[in-house]
This record gives C-alpha cells, sequence and structure tokens, in this order.
C-alpha cells in the first residue's frame, strides 16, 4: 500500500506537525488512543490535553496513559472541546478530532457540528505556524452527514490566506468510511 | 507548508510508484514538463512513452526531452492516449494525466472523459501491483466540470479489491484550482 490509509495519514499528519517540548491537544479523546500517540510526539517536556464529555472516555484515557506510564504527559479533561480556550491559552502544535461517537459506548452521543465548529476557530487562534488541526470525519451514523456537511461549507469559507484546507478521501469503498479533512495555519489572522 | 500542493503531491506519487528501469506513462505530454519528470524516475534502464493530440505539444516535449538529453529514454507518440495499448504491452510502473487543454495552445482542444476513461482502463491492466495512475484534474474550462464528473462516477464504481482510489483536494482556493485523483493497483483483475 502506497497510498496511506485514512487513520495512517492522519498520524502522518500530526507527526509532521508537532515537535517534541510543544502542546498538543486530543479534541476526542474516546478511548485514548490518539491522547497516547500525541504523548509520544511531544515527548517529556511537551503536554497534551485530551477532552471529552463522557465519563467512561475519561477513564479509558487515563487508564490507557496508565499502562504507558505516561499519566504525567498528559491532563485528562471531562468538559466539552468548545471550551478549550478556557483550560489552554499556550500556542499548540497540533490537534485531532474523532467526530462521531464513542466507539463501545452509546451512539446517542455524538459530535455536533456548531461545538466542533467553535472548538476550530479556538484551535486555529491558539495554533503555530505550520501546525495542522486533523478531523477525521466518521459520517455513516445517524446526524453524520448534517455534520459533515456544516463542517466542511465552514472549513471551504477559510480564508485560503490563512488556512490551507485540504480533503484526503478514498472514493470507492463502502459503508460511508471517514475521510479527512486537515487545516494548516500559514499566517497568523489579524488581530480583533 | 506542510501539506504537499497539488502538483507536488502528484511528483511524490509517481515518485512513490514508479522505480529505476520501469516503463512509465505520461498520457497527456503537454509542454513536456511530466514526460521529462518521468525520465528521471525510470533512469537509464527504464523507457517513457508520452502521448498527446496536438503536433505543437509532441514537439515541445521532444524539444524540452533533448535540451536536456534524454531523448533516447522516451518515445513522443502523436496519438489519443485511448490507444495506449497499440504502442506498449509492457508492466508499467505508473502514469500521469494533466486533464483539461494545453497551457498556450487552443483551448478548445480538451480531454474528453470516455477517451480518459478508456485510456484508465488499458492502463489499469498494464500497472504493476502497488503501481499508480495520477490523474491531475483541471475543471475550471468549458466543460470541464462534466469531464470531472464522469470520471469521479467511473472511479468510484471501480471494485475496492483491486483499486483503491484517493480523492486529494483544497476545499477553500478560489478559481476552480485542480485536484488529485490517484488510483493504486492492488490486486490483478481476474482474467476476462
Amino acid at each position: 500500500m502506497k497510498l496511506q490509509r485514512v487513520l495512517q495519514y492522519a498520524k502522518t499528519l500530526l507527526s509532521e506537525s508537532i515537535d517534541a517540548g510543544d502542546i498538543a491537544i486530543d479534541a476526542t479523546a474516546g478511548n485514548g488512543h490518539d491522547t497516547l500517540f500525541l504523548t509520544e510526539l511531544v515527548g517529556e517536556k511537551g503536554h497534551v490535553y485530551a477532552f471529552d464529555i463522557q465519563q467512561q472516555a475519561i477513564e479509558s484515557t487515563e487508564n490507557r496513559l496508565k499502562e504507558n506510564g505516561v499519566s504525567h504527559l498528559a491532563t485528562v479533561i471531562l468538559d466539552g472541546h468548545e471550551h478549550i480556550s478556557q483550560h489552554v491559552q499556550q500556542q499548540i502544535g497540533g490537534a485531532i478530532f474523532n467526530l462521531g461517537y464513542l466507539p463501545g459506548a452509546n451512539h446517542h452521543v455524538v459530535t455536533k457540528s456548531n461545538t466542533t465548529i467553535e472548538a476550530i476557530e479556538q484551535l486555529l487562534q491558539l495554533l503555530k505556524i505550520g501546525g495542522i488541526i486533523v478531523l477525521v470525519i466518521y459520517h455513516g451514523h445517524e446526524g453524520g452527514k448534517e455534520e459533515r456537511d456544516e463542517l466542511l461549507k465552514f472549513v471551504s469559507s477559510l480564508p485560503q490566506k490563512y488556512v490551507h484546507v485540504l480533503r484526503y478521501e478514498f472514493l470507492n469503498q463502502k459503508n460511508d468510511p471517514p475521510f479527512i479533512v486537515a487545516l494548516e495555519k500559514v499566517k497568523n489572522f489579524p488581530k480583533e
């Protein structure tokens, strides 16, 4: 396989964006796989902030970090990602979202486009130049297509002078496979 | 810039697909830029076949190869790419199409979806496992959107068991920028 699959490409983008010593954000901690991966990228001099609105996700993530001996490299926060800027004010190296529901939990608890968009807006302010926000968009569940379309409308409207917005998607797979939208900040936004 | 621009990503994909000693195809020779790039990839033990339906393109491409001292590494053919299999029967390492019109020439001479699809079908048979066909889709000209949509319908219908089809596109750029569709052969098609 020469064309990277979607989840592998998400990791490649995060690796290119986040340097050792950076602050990184997992906006949807879920079962903690990405939080753990981010701790490897930021290393002992960096830090990861992971957000989730479900207690089950917080516990899974904290357990995964503990099992891997890296609990000190991450702060896991029970709060919606639309409140990221209340918890993090430093410059960040990169961020990831897995949109949809928590695997293995209640499928009616899903991410929503309005809070996701609020979180992206806050992260774009905090993001370093050259930093990347990766959205892995699962859209097969109920309401997934509306969320996807609202997000695509939002990211397509971002000014290309400040952000480059890439869509990376396999076209001939069955059952609504996830795809990636990646946002790279190329210039600081004007002060409001 | 960490997210590769479209033309750079096309080159990256060709580099990953085509090895020294391979046969490679430029299905739309145009001004010969890609033909020259392909000769660098295949090297002295490989060969490039470049196709175009316009005499002007053939001459531009031959001149570019001559100036770079690599005329012996490529055969430039005045014929439509839907006839590729009449000229090439060997296994190929990879291929590229730039869809649209020849820059600097008559804008009414454009690629058409039906002949492009015929060419892709022939190339998929010739392509090695792990080989990639790169389509750079320019769709801003008259008829470009119909061609784009017919091609997307075709490639989306290819069976994922044999071919992976990736779309790589920047979403927030103005003026119908080109995007990439890349086809990677992952398994031989059943004999007919």
